[in-house]
C-alpha cells in the first residue's frame, strides 16, 4: 500500500487563487457572461489544475490498459475472448480507432498489458505489466486479491508518472478487455446501490443469453463476493478488473502530479468512481469526454458528478472518446489566452 | 428569384452508391459494428456529399453574417444595439470567440455585413453586402420585403460560392445581431406551430421586461405579420432577419456545390429550417454542432431532424460552436481512411 498511500497524500486541492484569476479573465473576455458555457468551466479548471493562468497541453497521451476477464466463461459476451489479445496488438500498432483519433488530436497512445491472457512479443509495442493472466471469474469468486488490486492501482500510478516524466502534460484513459462491461456494471451496481437489471447493456456485443442473463451474472457476482461498498479497493478486487484498477491508478498518479485526465466512456467512468472513492480530491483533475451508449453510462456520470460533453453514441472504448475531446481542451486554453478583453477594446457588453 | 431558383435546381441528392461503399468500409473497420456511433454516420454522410470515399476538408471557413433588428426597440435585449456593429468589427479582427476557435480548428472566418446599422470602414475586413440598415421592427411590420428576403438568400449563396471558388471545402455558419433570438424564435413558433411562451429564452441577455415580455413581442410579431408557414421566404421576410436569410443562403449555395455546412447553435438551426423549407435536399448537406442553451434550440433541432453532438451549454453564436465541431469532421474522415480493416489484420470481431 506504500506507493498508493504516498501518492494519494501528494494530491492537492486545485489552486483556488488561480481559479479566481481565471474566472475573472474569462468574465473579462468580449462575450456575454457564461456564453461559452462548459468551455469556460474547463478553462477555469485547467488553470486550477496547472496553477497557471494560460496553461498549454502540448504533450498528450492516452494510456490504454488491457486485461481479460474470467467472467467471460459465463457467456456474457458475443466476442471471442482472444479479441482482447489481438486488439491490444493492433492498438499498439496504431491502426485501431484510438490510434487514428489520437493521431488526429496530436496525442500518443501508450498500450499496457496489465492482465491479458497470453504473452506479447517483446517488439509488439505493448508495455508488459501483467499482474495475472486475466481477472478471476467474478460469478464464482473474486476478480483478484486485495494485493493484486493495489498492484493494479500502483501500476497505473507508475505508468502515469513515467509518461509525465517523459513530458506528457495531458492524459487520457482507455481500455481493452472483452467482457469488461460486466465487472464495470457490477462496480456501478455496488457503489451506486442500483439493481443490475437497471444498468446492464449489451456492451460490445452481449452473449446468447442476452442482457437479462448478463444482469443475472452481475447479480450473482455481487452476492457471491459481497464487496464492501465503502471500501473501493475491496469492490475493485472482488467484482472489478485489472484494467479498471490500472485506469483508476492513472487518475491517481496524474492528480498527484497536477496533470488533468480526460476520461473515455463507461469503463473509464467506472474507474473514476473507484479512484474518487479512494481519494475524493482526484475528481478535480478529471474531465469527462463522451456520453457512452451503454445504459449504465448516464448513471455512472451522475454518480461521479461530471457530465460528458460529446454525445456521439459511441461505445468503442480504447480511449477513443478521450481522444475526440482533446481538441476541446486546446480550445478552452486558447479562448483564455487569445480572446480580447472588454478593456482592451474599450467596450462593455 | 433567378439566382435562388437556379441554385436550388443545382442541388442534387447525395451519392447513394458512394454512401453504400462508405458504409461497407465503416463496417469493415476493426471495431464492433456501429461502435463509433455518430462519427460513422458523419463519415458516410461526408462520402455521400463529396462523392469520394476518402474526402478531406482541409480548407475550412466560417461565414459570419451580421445584421441588426428593428425589434430591438421593443426592449427585448439587455445589450446596447451598437454591440452588433462593434462586435462585427472585432469578429473581423479575429479577437472574439469564433476567431480564436476557428484558428484552433485551422479555419478562416469570413465576416459579412448583410444589414448592420452603420457603415464599416473599408479596411475593417468586413465584406460589405448591406441590404438595409437593419431589419424592420417585426412587432409593428415586416422585417423586410419579399425582394429583400430573396436578396438576403442570394447574398448568402454568392458569399458561399465565392469562398468555395477560393478553395473552401467545408463551411460553417455564424452570426452576429443583437436581438436576433427574437426573430429566430418567431420563425420557430411559425414553422413549428409552437406557442412563443414555450420556446422563448433569455438570448444573450433579455430586456428588463423579461422573457414573458419577449414572448409577447414575438406573439405580436406573428399576429401583426401573419406569415404563411408554408412559404419560408414569406416567414423570413415577415418575422425573420437579414443574417438569418444570409445563413440560409450559405447553406443553399454550399449544397449546390456539394460542400458540407456545419451549423452553429440556435440562430443557425433556425436558418437551416428556412433553407430546408425552401429546398428539402439542403438538409443532407448539413451537420449539427452544439446544442444551444436557448430553450428553443432543442425544438429547432428536433424540427430540423439533425441532432447536435456537443453539449457545452454555449450560447455565444458567431459560429463558435461550428468551429468547435470542425475537428469531429476531420476525425470522421480519418477513421474511414486510416483504421485497419478486419481482412487486413485477418480477424473478425
Amino acid at each position: 500500500m506504500n506507493v498508493l498511500q504516498q501518492t494519494m497524500e501528494r494530491i492537492e486541492e486545485l489552486d483556488q487563487e488561480m481559479m479566481e484569476k481565471a474566472r475573472e479573465r474569462v468574465d473579462s473576455l468580449i462575450k456575454p457572461p457564461h456564453s461559452l458555457g462548459k468551455l469556460e468551466e474547463l478553462a477555469v479548471q485547467l488553470s486550477g489544475i496547472s496553477g497557471v493562468l494560460y496553461p498549454e497541453f502540448d504533450r498528450k497521451a492516452i494510456i490504454v490498459m488491457a486485461a481479460d476477464h474470467g467472467v467471460y466463461e459465463e457467456g456474457i459476451s458475443s466476442n471471442p475472448q482472444e479479441v482482447t489479445y489481438a486488439q491490444t496488438m493492433f492498438i499498439a500498432k496504431g491502426i485501431t480507432g484510438v490510434g487514428v483519433l489520437a493521431k488526429t488530436a496530436g496525442a500518443e497512445v501508450v498500450t499496457v498489458d496489465i492482465g491479458v491472457k497470453g504473452d506479447f512479443p517483446n517488439d509488439a509495442g505493448v508495455i508488459g505489466r501483467k499482474i495475472r493472466q486475466g481477472a478471476g471469474n467474478i460469478a464464482t469468486g473474486p476478480a483478484m486479491t486485495i494485493e493484486e488490486a493495489i498492484r493494479s492501482l500502483e501500476t497505473g500510478i507508475a505508468i502515469a508518472e513515467a509518461e509525465i516524466q517523459k513530458g506528457a502534460n495531458l492524459l487520457g484513459t482507455g481500455e481493452m478487455g472483452i467482457g469488461n462491461t460486466t465487472p464495470s456494471t457490477a462496480i456501478l451496481s455496488v457503489l451506486g446501490n442500483i439493481p443490475s437489471e437497471e444498468i446492464t447493456g449489451k456492451g460490445a456485443g452481449v452473449g446468447s443469453g442476452g442482457i437479462s442473463h448478463k444482469a443475472q451474472v452481475i447479480k450473482k457476482a455481487i452476492e457471491t463476493n459481497r464487496p464492501d461498498k465503502d471500501n473501493a479497493i475491496d469492490v475493485l478486487a472482488k467484482v472489478g478488473g485489472l484494467e479498471i484498477g490500472g485506469m483508476a491508478g492513472v487518475m491517481i498518479g496524474a492528480a498527484a502530479n497536477r496533470v488533468p485526465v480526460v476520461l473515455d466512456g463507461y469503463i473509464s467512468t467506472i474507474a473514476a468512481l473507484i479512484a474518487v472513492s479512494i481519494e475524493p480530491k482526484v475528481k478535480h483533475y478529471l474531465i469527462a469526454s463522451h456520453a457512452s451508449a451503454e445504459p449504465g453510462g448516464k448513471k455512472a456520470s451522475e454518480l461521479l458528478g461530471i457530465q460528458p460533453v460529446l454525445h456521439m453514441e459511441m461505445c468503442l472504448g480504447e480511449g477513443s472518446g478521450a481522444a475526440l475531446a482533446f481538441p476541446l481542451v486546446d480550445a478552452a486554453c486558447r479562448i483564455m489566452k487569445e480572446m480580447a478583453t472588454f478593456s482592451e477594446v474599450g467596450l462593455k457588453i
